[in-house]
Order: C-alpha cells, then structure tokens, then sequence
C-alpha cells in the first residue's frame, strides 16, 4: 500500500540471525515487495564503524551473520562485537568474549542492538540485550550500540533515503527501540500493535497506536501523515493474531495503553 | 595462626558451584583446620530467605549446588535463584529462566552474589553477577543479592559468632565484594594482594593491605585489632603466586593500589 502511494520507504531491523539477503529473502517468501538495497540492518552499519576506526573484532554473534562479516580483518581482535546469537551465547562462547574484551587495554564493545527479548513459535527469546549487560557489567564497560534505537542508525537510513526527520514517519512494534529511538531522532513514529507490542511508557510521547489491519489500511489518511514514510521491523509483518494486553506482566515503570488514534479504544482479537 | 590465637573465626565464601560440605573438603584437603559449622555462604542464607518468604524457586545454578536446596519445595516456581552455574549458563538455561521470571506476576530474582569474573587455573571466568545483571534487564528487575558484598549477609555471620561490628575484621582478596562490604556493614577490612587482588577504588576507604606471607604472619601485631577475627574467602587459601598490578587492565573508575599498611609500598612478586 505504502509502496503504491509512491512514498519513499526503508525496512529498518535489528535482525542479527541472519544475513540482509536471508532476511529479505524472508519476507519475500511471505509476498511482500522488497530488496536488499531497501534494507538498514545492524551489521552492514557495525562494517562501517570497524572500518572507519581500524577495529579488528571478535564476534559473538549468530553462525548466519558471519558473511556480513566477511570483508573485515578479524585477526588479532581489538573490540568485541555481540549481536544476537541465540544458541552460540554458550558460557563458553561469552567466556571467551569476555575474556578477549577484559585483556584490552581500551575495551571497546559494539552490540548489534539493545533489544531485551523478542518472541518466536516457541515462546520468547533473550535478544542480544542482554548479553550486552552481562559484558558491560563483567568488563565495566559501556557498549556503542549500533541498530535501533541508536541515533546514528536512524540517521543513516534517513540519509540513504535523502529525507529529513521532520518529514518521516517510523512505524514498528518496539516501544523503545522503533518508536522511542525514531522520536529522538526528530521523527514522528507509530505503533502497531502486532508482534511484541505491548505497552506504552508514560515518557514516551505524540505516539500513534494502530491497532488491526483495518487501522492500518487508513493509514494514508492520517492528519499531518508526511511525504516520506519509514517503514520497519519484520515484526510488523509476522504471522499470528496480535497479543493480548496482559498476556505478559507488565514492568513496574512503564503503564497501560495509550489512547489510539482518535481517542477511541480499540479492541485486540486473540 | 588466628585460630591458635583464641580469636573467634568464621569463613565467608560467595562459593555457589559446590555444596559447604564440599567446599570444606577441599580446604582440609590443603590442610586448612575448618568445619562446615564455620561456613556462612550464599545458599543457606538464600534457603533461610524462600523459607521467610514461601517462595518456591526455579534454580540457575551449578548442579553441585542443588542438595542446598533439597529442603525447599520448587514446584510451581514463583522466584527465580541464580548462582554460579558456570557451564549450566547455556542458552537454553539461561532462557528458561528467563520465561519463568517474565511471567511472574511479581518477578522476584534472588542472586547468589553480584561478582563480575574469579579466576581459574585455566583463566578468568564470568561469575553470577553477569548473568544476575542479563536477566535484571530482559526482565526488567532489581535482584536480591544474598552473600558478599550484602550487608544481610555479613550480619548473619556476625550473629552467628555474636559479635557486633566494631569488634571485627574482614580478610579478602575481593575490594567489593569482601572489603566494601564489610566496611557497609561497620567492620574495618583488610584486603591482601592474594587471588583476584587487582586494585583499590578511591571510594573505599580504611582499607589495609597486606601483600605477601611475611606481613600476613605479623596479622597479630595490626595496632587496634579487634579482638573478634572475620576471615574469609577461598581465594585468600588459593596456591599459585599473588597477580602482579597490572596483570589486567584497570577499569575506567578505579585507581591504582592504595598505601599499604605503615604507608610503606610493598612489592609484589610475579
């Protein structure tokens, strides 16, 4: 739909499981239009920042994103790069990081994210957030996180596109890394209500909830909707009814849902 | 010595990858006079705590810690107990606990410590702390840490031998964990250049240190020594040469060793 109003358009994610190729051959796969050129994704940005400062990397991060590597000088490693590796967070695997990262003279860790968790088939997943706090703690370190939400990320795809903040509009399901790291950018951002969506925080403000195919489908009729729109996160794609609220705890600090768009309440089938 | 001296004893060991009856076995095996009964560690304290509270655990530690727990029911967990699992810190593992902690209506996650890294013959290893510090953040909590450096903890083991604060001392080789803790809990401290020995913040203060076996033997000869003795840790036992300054970088926020006792520096061997 988006793509037919003739609105430009990126897919911003922070999948780190995968290649840009296997990802897009992915969504494909599920009908949808879209190329790799279309993509922002973690790693290709962590390419470039270890290229820029001469940064050799030891890699924690899943088998099926090595090739992004590919190109970069891993001998002899100078920084840590963690992405989501799932199944290679063995405490052999993180030993070995953090034992690398700790005998640095100037410990420098790059983290592919800072998501906390997300949801697969078979239930949630710890993401590669996580990791990174361990690291941080065990190293007295603090990570540059490159992905959602990083300024620098968000920027990069702006730039990519050749559109300012002010005429962009990020739509995901991440309260914190979609739309909290597209507001602070300077973009207006809209959250849809499939996939991990679960709350909204009270900081978190000019939040748009959609919630349903049927919302989503007017979407080119929101006021003020700008001549570019930014679109991401395979989540917003993925197959399955929508959470419920309170299908999971929600966390002391943060609070229910926001009034959608209009101010009436939507109901979410599940 | 300290024993034949007459003063009261008590170990205090953050060791969770062994049972006391372990752990003791193998400080006789290296021909140290202790008994389990002058043991204070993390996991008895932690049985003492679920049993206050009926809280039923889902357990994250190393299986040769699982007798501790052979008292307490943990069916239908509602907290979650990490220790030093070491190995048993898989992926699936740790996630397991994870998924268990989210879906708490109120997460409560019970820590065996907050150590960052200890050392092995065959090098540093990540301790619980790292681990307490991933699930802190997927889950959005505050752990409750029982053992070194809690003051709980260090008051239990002052209880225990009736003794308040002002009239003991603390031993180790950790400046957090043992040294900054006991000094929360009023005690002065003593830390030795021993084990994980690296460097002394600003911050804590009142700190001696003794560097090799010649000035541990004049331990009796301290001026105002109390006349309670608080020693601890495993480390402070361990063979093998104490670590030389430098061994290891120095986190950002901590500075190079203090003046050791008298204000005389002392060498260390490597």
């Amino acid at each position: 739909m988006i793509k037919a109003s003739g609105l430009k358009l990126r897919f911003c994610t922070n999948e780190t499981q995968a290649t840009r190729e296997k990802f897009v051959k992915k969504l494909q796969g599920l009908g949808f239009d879209i190329s790799v050129a279309e993509v922002t994704a973690p790693a290709p940005a962590a390419c470039r920042l270890l290229k820029e400062r001469g940064l050799r990397p030891h890699l924690l991060v899943h088998d099926d994103l090595v090739p992004e590597f590919a190109e970069i000088d891993k001998t002899n490693p100078n920084c840590v790069v963690v992405g989501d590796a799932a199944e290679n967070f063995s405490y052999a695997n993180v030993n070995e990081a953090f034992r690398v990262l700790i005998g640095l003279e100037k410990p420098v860790l790059i983290s592919l994210g800072r998501g906390r968790y997300y949801k697969e088939t078979d239930g949630l997943k710890l993401d590669v957030g996580a990791y990174m706090k361990a690291l941080e703690y065990a190293c007295d370190v603090e990570a540059e996180v490159v992905g959602k939400p990083a300024k620098a990320f968000f920027e990069s795809a702006l730039a990519e596109m050749g559109v300012p903040p002010q005429q962009a509009i990020m739509i995901g399901d991440d309260i914190v890394n979609d739309v909290g790291g597209a507001q602070q950018c300077g973009m207006r951002a809209v959250q849809v209500r499939t996939g991990k969506y679960r709350y909204l925080t009270r900081e978190l403000r000019e939040t748009l909830v959609v919630a349903g195919m049927a919302e989503r489908r007017q979407l080119g009729g929101f006021p003020g909707f700008p001549v570019s729109v930014f679109l991401l996160h395979g989540a917003w794609f993925a197959a399955g009814p929508p959470w419920c609220p309170g299908e999971l705890p929600v966390p002391r600090d943060l609070q229910g849902p926001a009034a959608p768009l209009g101010g009436r309440p939507t109901s979410t089938s599940c």
